[in-house]
């Protein structure tokens, strides 16, 4: 069984550019180190490059447009990232949603690039629906509890188990993330239990004043 | 076996609009008549009551949002087609790309009404997404051959064939039609051979200074 | 001077459709003839043709795209509408953004079908940005107040008149139109006041069990 | 009088990222410092820093949010770019439009973080509307011109001298670039001539074998 996977998503927010993306990634790579789990990150465009170059935790972008290189003004292609040394990319965030065409040229596009995609989803129907594009992950989050301080695992294990069983039906490789509103150890085993093969969290971490102690909880029922 | 479908796709085209509207209705009612085919009529949002009002044929909006009546302004809901007197809509039109989660709440909005869902795809793997949404149809229209007077069913077979395999292994409840260059009834007899249940199409009738004739022509190898 | 301009915006409220648009437009109708104020009415599109067939008050589309007749399944050109008997649109609502070069061609679209045009923004600097483009009407509903039951006329009574000086410095011909939270003749007066030529307004009329006595009161101060 | 300015779109081109994009703006500062002439660059995101890092020239980013730093997934804000040591941004690029609203945040955010704003523009009269804004540029680019290989400066001059007297009437500080077909030095010089304050270029140089070459030609005859 592969390590379970939490994915830091730094967003936009001020807490997570610059030199707080590099402390986040120095306490991510220490407590993954340190506890075995994987822990991901997936700082802004521009600090992708930096952050691939100085740490050892694999880097994701927040969003990947699917066309080639070209005449593309203001979007972000799989080979610009892969350039950034990135190893994979959300898509479909809730932030940033997209046609279901488009959705599918971005996977196409990372899978090209040899990159991971996460496709971001909102219920049990679209978590199966992006299982059919066979990204490496479906991370659903349900949108009445992201930035709720509900944990979804707490609130709403139900979706859960019924997502990770639709997804696992369309295609038993796809693995599951879940996120909206994990902020304890307790929610990430509640989401591991329930079957899932990690989370995708942002603000407990990213506004944290010490993003280890929060990480170190996070992996501590692991 | 349920008759083929014909889904005539109306647009913004001038010869789709008010008189031509109800002289296409009237021809689509009367080859259906004549052939035991069903044709189903998608004209402008203006034109669904009076079509509904005035003929037999089923009659779908091109596009349908997936919210409750409400405060969103310049958007055409479910119950608003519903009251129309419509039996569904299409979805997704590549002309009118939706967001997964959006798509995925248009079917859910359309079923409440007891309406009919055809969310449009551009291929296999979407075609095979779409099937998880459990819509009525997915009507595959393989991009590189939209306007190009070449029929998908001659043109590129085995994306039928596949597309067809594809939406059955997910759902196999879910019927498939096929547009994209569709203009004879050889057409039709291939596209209904490779395994869909019909054809989408638009300008070879809607442009056509005698749609029954063009419609009896579609009809006549079934 | 030319009368006060009162628009209402049916949107896809249910109390907005069907028998409800009806009934709204009769009491538009009536209170317009006893008050000699201009009374128009924003139905879906479902509604735009009989409401403009069975009375005399001047019927607005939601929104219009600015593309000629053709391949655009889904949308709603300003030749639809024209046909359909409207007197013009609104475009860029809140609801319904647009791209900049999208308003700019809706509104050439409704010229060229000697339609009229409210485009409407957010601030003072979008309303003077909407003025260049020569509309009719501009029509400002800050979204601090949409739907909060404050009116801007009372709330932000500056914004109102900086608006309307930043149109009329660009074009003194574009009249001005004030939304967001308009419930009362009080309201409606002190807009007019403020030198706006009359309100877009919703909810307060179409949610009302007696539209006409609500539009009695809001022309009751002119 | 400024001197003219040059603004290298590097859009999503394998040719200028990575290597090529140093590559480029080294070739960019050797042009300007030669010839007095100021060349702007615009790369990617990722490449936002380090190219401001090593290179004294101008460095804008091809598209910025009007928002405030926040839970943005996927998108990038004003004070982001302002962190790798932009100058400035595009905004609204035809092939990253926008809507009114968001242009106007657009600039208002590069304003706070006193960055300079570049509109662009697709005709006269939304440059009329984007100079509303009070952007430091509006780039004036025709659509049927785009990777046409016909200048506009040559095909088009009317709409260059219409487009300059319209945003100098909203605003005459407003500065005009012009762009689409740019391709030697005799284009650059009919664009000032016309009244414009330089030019806004892509594929010319970013796809040459020898930018500096083409870059050498195109301030030539300033």
């Amino acid at each position: 069984m592969p390590s379970p996977f939490i994915l830091l998503n730094l967003k936009t927010f001020r807490e997570g550019m610059g030199n707080r993306a590099h402390l986040i990634a120095t306490a991510a790579q220490s407590v993954a180190n340190e506890s075995g789990v994987t822990i991901g990150i997936a700082p802004s465009y521009i600090d992708l490059h930096p952050i691939s170059h100085h740490f050892a935790v694999p880097v994701y972008a927040q969003h990947v447009d699917g066309w080639e290189p070209g005449a593309h003004t203001g979007h972000i292609t799989a080979d610009a990232i892969k350039l950034a040394g990135a190893a994979g990319s959300l898509i479909n965030h809730s932030e940033r949603r997209l046609t279901l065409a488009e959705i599918e040229s971005s996977v196409r596009a990372l899978q090209a690039q040899h990159l991971t995609s996460v496709i971001c989803s909102n219920n049990e129907v679209t978590s199966a629906a992006a299982a059919t594009l066979a990204p490496e992950y479906v991370a659903i989050e349900p949108p009445e509890l992201i930035g709720s301080g509900v944990s979804v695992s707490k609130a709403n294990p139900d979706i859960i188990r019924r997502s990770v069983a639709a997804v696992h039906t369309v295609n038993p490789k796809v693995r599951v993330l879940t996120g909206a509103g994990i902020q304890s150890g307790e929610c990430v085993k509640i989401a591991v239990d329930l079957g899932t093969d990690g989370v995708l969290l942002a603000s407990s971490v990213v506004k944290s004043k010490e993003p280890a102690a929060v990480l170190r909880d996070l992996v501590s029922k692991l």
